[in-house]
């Protein structure tokens, strides 16, 4: 260990390794307290350079390491579980100039998202992925797990938003693509691959993003439904109905109560809805409230008249609806978060599932449903003193056999390896596999996360 | 070689063997006629399991494979240089009844654009990307070509459209993920991946492909402009004021009066200035055609008024303008065809860059420069008896000069094969070939594509 911290220290500098337990705690656990590791040292490089000296270390001492940037992860992703080096974007947290006319902006790995959104902001410009750990989490963790959020319905997850990338590979190749082209189609989608890989296949140091024009003004109304299947169908053809759709959010009757009591807040006649529906638009406002009204109008299984919100403090009133429902479960005990996507026409029947499995097997627990319906994509949040394992076990059984996604947004991490290859075919892991090994032929990349 | 077409015959069925020299030449040579090869056998597998059997008996027997789906290519990617054996998806061509929830339907590789256009419009759905090519490209090799369109601006490249993948890899490997769901952070991205390999990695057999709402309606526009440079920034900033714009398609006096000249018809008065944009919208066309008009209103540089059309006759004849550029070309002499991607703040200096470079070294050729513009997109096509591969080396060495890629649409192919590592860096390359040794370790896969 002496020797491996000297020799992080020629790459980066001494005042960039840090070994004192006090000082890396916080770096050896996640975010949701339900991984812990220990590391000989988290080092800071300060730029590509010093990265990919940094591997050089570690293969030479056959040591693995973690990339972290936030540590906002959700599936243990970003933390050292086996004593792995952590290596922390931290300090490549440059962000350029905002290209206005290309409509993007390079931003290093460190970066925040909250940086990238005031930086698109000041030129009247927006980035098009947003979620509540803005302020925390960074760029290339959001890259690395391709993360989404509630726009990702409209304009993509942080896969789509990729105009460029810079990392270096598990094997020392630096990948350096970064002109920003909209089209380019000169070789293998390398943005794409290492989008999503956890940190597996090597460190993104820096990416450049397409930036999206500031809408001229945004309305947001909720819409209550008779049933989940309505509310489901009703969404698609809403979207369809409508340009400029940004965000379709489902929520349920005994959810939003449960939110309404935990915010002291009275909830609007027509949440009180088996199934509400949650619908922005974006765009010419007035045009587009009409167009909704008469959408919404055309609609089967519509309950009571929609809220609708065409100012800030209105749709803050509205969303805080569906943004306090994390709190809210976390408020009922010990809370199992599950992220899914299922196909549109079997969302009732999972609903229906999820709730009478949680009655069997966890009776006193809560169980809150909600989410991204315009994906297909629902948080499960399953909260109480008996909940363990076995309900997340139950429930992505029942995701598996409906033909669903175990991982809608948070990644594999460490938390789902044991899953993988029940959902995935062994002709998909075996590419896995053999993409790992030529791109990390020492696997020293973030060796616990998504592969088994 | 008798051995090998028995043994390919054990695959797939005699009667799809295709050997005679008259049959089979039309896949021995490219739609340009540019390229020319032999083949040992056409196989046209019935199923990803024939496929697998294929793939196997070309390793076993040491030859490489080239997969041909529409060969409608433009960079000789789809034919047998060397003597391989050519994969043809035409027998896999079945397209699934769509999901009309779901809003996706999966097609086999041989399934043509059309296709897929007519089973997605017969439910009032559209497939977002289309192509002059249509009725003969197919679903297999535009995906892996990445195939664009006109449409690209609104709804991505072919990448974007991906739900789900099947293939055979180089290695023997089949890829299945079929779930057709939005969002699914479950490993690495195999169908981006796949998607823009050009045939190197392995054979796509199926995919399924998200399917977008038809428009309640479509309204086109022609607006001139005083300059090319007012014409860029005019249509990023209509696709900023406006929702739902589809296409921005840039065109220039010179290569108008051509092609009114061709196709004889008269030019509206609006096509005479400088650069003229086409800008087509859909959604509510009354609202936005009302939009339009006030966010024209607030550009610099329009030059006349604008040409609108609502009806399909009118759009019909103000697209024609835009699709007649490529024949309008071929009617000068052979056309040497580039397509390329430019950040949008050079493409000025572009055009006037490649107007000098062709006047000095091909003085009596034509120069047409139309295309994307919304995506920095220029297709270049230079005709005339003097040119040659000199005007295209001259032209992609100004495209890379200016920061933009030498392959927006077409892909590397064998045509700009010795282009790759000049334009990508050492690390990007390294990467490809990594990713190539782990997927095709044979190297059977369309060796003479992409990678140089």
């Amino acid at each position: 260990v002496p020797d491996l911290v000297a020799a992080l220290a020629t790459c980066v500098g001494e005042a960039h390794v840090l070994t004192d337990p006090g000082v890396v705690a916080g770096d050896c656990t996640d975010w949701t307290r339900r991984w812990t590791g220990r590391t000989p040292a988290v080092v800071r490089p300060g730029g590509v350079d010093e990265v990919r000296a940094v591997i050089a270390v570690c293969r030479e001492h056959k040591v693995a390491l973690v990339p972290q940037g936030g540590n906002t992860g959700l599936v243990g992703g970003s933390v050292p579980l086996k004593g792995e080096v952590v290596l922390s974007t931290q300090r490549l947290d440059a962000i350029a100039v905002v290209d206005e006319l290309g409509l993007q902006v390079i931003a290093g790995a460190g970066a925040s998202l909250a940086g990238v959104q005031v930086a698109a902001a000041a030129v009247g410009l927006r980035f098009a992925v947003d979620l509540a750990a803005r302020d925390t989490a960074t760029i290339g963790g959001m890259v690395a797990t391709n993360a989404g959020g509630t726009h990702v319905l409209r304009f993509g997850s942080m896969r789509a938003q990729l105009l460029g990338i810079e990392a270096v590979l598990g094997n020392g190749s630096v990948v350096h693509h970064m002109r920003g082209l909209r089209k380019d189609n000169t070789g293998y989608d390398l943005p794409g691959l290492l989008c999503g890989s956890e940190g597996t296949l090597g460190v993104i140091t820096a990416v450049s993003l397409r930036l999206v024009p500031q809408p001229a003004s945004i309305a947001v109304a909720l819409v209550g439904f008779a049933s989940i299947g309505d509310a489901v169908r009703g969404a698609i053809e809403l979207d369809g109905a409508i340009g400029g759709v940004e965000a379709l959010e489902l929520m349920l009757a005994d959810g939003l109560a449960i939110v309404a009591a935990h915010r002291s807040v009275a909830l609007p006649s027509v949440a009180t809805a088996p199934a509400t529906v949650l619908v922005e638009v974006a765009g010419d406002a007035a045009a587009r409230v009409e167009h909704l009204a008469g959408a919404v109008g055309a609609l089967r299984g519509v309950v009571g008249e929609p809220a609708v919100a065409l100012d800030a403090a209105g749709r803050a009133r509205l969303w805080q609806l569906r943004e306090a429902h994390p709190e809210a479960a976390a408020a009922q005990g010990i809370v199992h978060k599950l992220d899914v996507t299922l196909p549109a026409a079997v969302i009732e029947g999972f609903v229906a599932d999820v709730r009478a499995l949680c009655g069997r097997i966890a009776p006193g627990a809560s169980c809150l449903i909600y989410g991204h319906v315009g994906d297909g994509n629902l948080h499960v949040n399953v909260a109480g003193a008996e909940v363990d394992d076995q309900v997340d076990e139950a429930i992505l059984e029942v995701v598996d056999r409906a033909g669903g996604s175990i991982s809608a947004e948070h990644g594999i991490g460490t938390a789902k390896k044991a899953w993988l290859e029940r959902v995935r075919s062994p002709g998909d892991v075996a590419a896995f596999r053999a993409i790992k090994r030529a791109l990390d032929p020492d696997g020293i990349m973030n060796p616990n996360a998504l592969l088994p």
